[in-house]
């Protein structure tokens, strides 16, 4: 096994999100310094970071200086611009790898990926005119939904077809973006894996979590989930499947829907995950930390769970509700310092420590 | 009770050292931004800090500046100038309060405090020439400990008086200083209790922890500590009259001495203590997050914990130990980011999720 990356290091961070401010106080807690390479003036990460650059991913400049001055490079989101990635790469190493942005950032790819390993998903079809959306309404049958293949998050690019008709008004609204119609899967809930592998090939896993979504965002993760011994299983070496043929370094988030066939692979995230926020109060080494160890070549924390946690997503208003919170014997409160709570905005999240 | 601090308000913390570093990330954690003002260059704290001074604390313009730039103001270590505290006061409010520092920088007029609030000490007698001392040592009785009255962590200005002649030859080596000497205690362990008193008046203290030093720095904190029920009481009740004869504001450590006599107060700490360092993985509300919250106005975490912590400092060369720290299944690492690993120096601890 080759050495960690030596402490005082600097780990690059493209995105200064709640994600990227996570990542930066688990790098610190292992003796890294960071720096934040963000679009938007004063993100959420800039509060707890080394050094922040403010510039666009379209600036050349910008990035060859950022890329100079760290020692490796990771992300919280996944749709970075190729060209950006192409100037980074170029000067220091990148985890995870293209290979894994490719995958995910586009559904198409993702759902072929996914069914090439031998791993259930929602029935797909390509959608790129009214054409393929008549075959593949046909093919796979309403409801179903009809996603653009790009850049969809927390619900967005998404419209339910529950007819033709819904279908030919919701690729007008995509506005000529390639899309892809998925088939409705009969689920009784959703689980998410938060899996890690290392520089050197070991993968672990967090215990999976069951995860409740409101208007297309996560609400809540339980911990444990709703899984037999079997299942439970399954969840853990399907996730490290996905990790193993990508030769993926770091933490992905692996969401799958429990049905009576089996689980099948709703969506992969090649970062850290919103449903992975419970590891902070029920774990020694989070997900957080999980990824920075992943990159930097220390051994992975085993996943062990020291506590049952909820985690509870705070969205818009309900940080109103944080006097409250804040009484609660067993809650851990995560802000993320954003200055103004807008409806849908991930605001900061509360683990509940319920036992063990 | 008045409105807690709104978020996004920045507090100033003095000091940037490891202690000034854990604060920081536990303000960002409730939504606010650290200043850290310190004398040395890129002290631990400014990885994880929103703005950092770089100034002696001699220089009164960089106070002004950085006072003008903060809402609230706390502080990681006690010996503070009193000139920069008169200058900081002046424009913000300071806690823990004035009398807190003033109490706990001077060992006599500690011991005085609490032993007017009648709780038990070690023997001590002031010792400001060679008559004092004959008199004390006359008084107390061998061995002893003679200490300088200010100034002193970690064990240093101290020495171990077996013999008057001892005595004699410690005190040339105070070179006037003024000094007390203790008598010893004998103890079967030393425990201490990590108490918090909000603005309202509220107290609340984490479980007691069992400590061990070893040449005068601390080695491990253990929780539960080896105390009676009655025991347990009588230390948190202990502290808490402490904090309220204080109208004290914050956490603050309080360690004592378990004798067949009772507990005897060794020393008291007006800032987050090192032996509570194992709250970050024993507790939903860890101290740092717990100071914050007194200093903001906050409701106090209860300190239920819900795990059981064994913390270990990585003093030195201990560093070298992490690569298999890293592979236990139950160690959560803190690192100080501290760039030589000097002896004697605190580089980081390790927090041993052990049970419940």
């Amino acid at each position: 096994m080759t050495e960690p990356l030596p402490p005082g290091s600097t780990i690059g961070i493209l995105g200064g999100g709640q994600l990227g401010r996570m990542l930066s106080v688990a790098a610190a807690r292992l003796g890294y310094r960071t720096h934040i390479y963000e679009p938007a003036a004063n993100p959420p990460a800039a509060d707890v970071a080394h050094a922040v650059t403010t510039a666009p991913y379209e600036d050349l400049a910008a990035l060859a200086r950022f890329a100079a001055s760290v020692d490796v490079i990771t992300y919280e989101f996944e749709n970075i611009p190729t060209s950006a990635l192409d100037a980074l790469e170029a000067a220091r190493p990148i985890h995870p790898n293209r290979r894994a942005l490719a995958v995910s950032q586009d559904r198409l790819t993702e759902k072929a990926f996914l069914t090439d390993l031998g791993l259930l998903t929602a029935p797909f079809a390509a959608v790129d005119d009214e054409v393929d959306l008549a075959e593949a309404v046909e093919e796979i049958g309403c409801p179903a939904i009809l996603k653009t293949r790009r850049m969809g998050y927390d619900g967005k690019g998404q419209a339910r077809i529950m007819t033709a008709e819904d279908a030919v008004a919701a690729l007008a609204e995509m506005a000529g973006a390639p899309a892809i119609l998925e088939g409705f899967v009969d689920f009784s809930h959703e689980v998410s894996v938060i899996a890690a592998r290392g520089l050197d090939g070991a993968v672990a896993a967090f215990d999976p979590g069951e995860n409740v979504h409101e208007g297309g965002i996560l609400r809540t993760t339980t911990v444990p989930a709703r899984l037999s011994p079997a299942q439970r299983t399954d969840a853990v070496l399907l996730a490290a499947k996905i990790l193993n043929a990508l030769k993926y370094v770091g933490v992905m988030g692996v969401e799958m829907f429990v049905t009576p066939k089996g689980l099948i692979v709703n969506e992969i995230a090649p970062r850290v995950h919103n449903s992975g926020h419970w590891t902070q109060n029920g774990c020694a080494v989070d997900q957080f930390e999980q990824h920075i160890r992943a990159i930097t070549g220390w051994p992975l924390g085993d996943g062990a769970r020291h506590s049952d946690v909820v985690m509870e997503n705070l969205i818009g208003d309900d940080i109103a509700r944080i006097p409250a919170i804040a009484r609660e014997p067993h809650a851990a409160i995560h802000l993320y310092g954003k200055a103004e709570a807008r409806p849908g905005r991930k605001m900061g999240h509360v683990n509940r420590v319920t036992g063990r």
